[in-house]
């Protein structure tokens, strides 16, 4: 249905650089088609260039609002795209890692693709739940005390992780479906 | 002295993109000074171009060998360099993976800057070690059982790691140093 994320607010995150431009467009897509409305949370406000593998030909983004304007409070749910760098630099900024570790620590669902679950691995939010990301990324998830599996995408109780971009159409549709269910008190476990 | 590693053989790893300009450069011409012969090994053969602060106008450079064609049983020294892509593309190929595990069982001495840690974290050479990285990448030798210091160079029994391009002129001088001193029995320990 077109509207069942109507009312909600999702946060995005976008790094200061090396954010993969099509895993932060297409899911913001997919959720504002929801009827959700959604800020784009980042270290500095302003624009920023997005990548396209792994080169800076991206569409320029903006970042509305740093993590020290907002709280996982202000939001139902979030979404973290990938590019190594982009997710290299967030899990590198303490504001983001503890803004990330809300969202579990709240309940709330939370969307991750590629190289992101870098994030959740710096977070400390992985032990003993069941994920994917990008191939490279799996001997930390699992160091980390993930249950690391090779599939498109992976629902665990609020928690949505997909591989690549090739994975974006099963990662929005699931996104949408857990955001839509609200809160899974299995979120707050791994915290 | 200038002759200290005169007859030596060293590999230095290129990654197919990603790699860090400069902490491929400066490492490889310090060898070369101090009398090494230097092969370029990556996962395939032809020019890569490099980056430099995260874009892609670093000098091009040459892949001469690939993992299949060489073996560490040829060389008496490796050189990792970073670029968080370069390091990530790297571990991700169990060619490469092979290879520079294959220094630590033969008790080799290996340099290490910068995200290129990871590769080590992937060959789970690292339990026991004590080595620095690029800042993001502590949490990953942590889990993978490292002792993480935050220090411009850390030598531990033939394994020499630095953190970034600042801190090359102290990480060139230590591998120069621990590449001339031969093997060093604790590299295998780890493995």
């Amino acid at each position: 249905m077109a509207n069942e994320s109507q009312g909600k607010k999702v946060a995005i995150l976008l790094a200061p650089k090396g954010t993969e431009e099509v895993e932060f467009t297409q899911p913001r897509q997919a959720v504002e088609d929801a009827g959700a409305s959604v800020d784009v949370i980042g270290i500095e406000t302003g624009e920023v260039q997005t990548l396209v593998d792994d080169t800076y030909h991206g569409e320029k983004l903006t970042v509305e609002k740093t993590f020290s304007d907002v709280s996982a409070d202000d939001y139902d749910a979030l979404i973290v795209p990938g590019g190594a760098v982009g997710a290299d630099n967030l899990r590198a900024d303490a504001g983001a890692v503890d803004f990330i570790r809300s969202f579990f620590e709240q309940e709330k669902p939370v969307g991750v693709i590629c190289h992101a679950p870098w994030t959740l691995v710096e977070a400390d939010v992985v032990r003993g739940r069941t994920l994917t990301s990008f191939w490279s990324v799996q001997t930390d998830i699992r160091n980390a005390g993930g249950n690391w599996v090779d599939e498109e995408v992976v629902t665990d109780q609020g928690l949505v992780t997909s591989r690549y971009p090739g994975d974006l159409d099963a990662f929005c549709a699931k996104i949408v479906e857990e955001f839509a269910e609200g809160k899974h008190a299995e979120q707050a476990r791994s915290v």
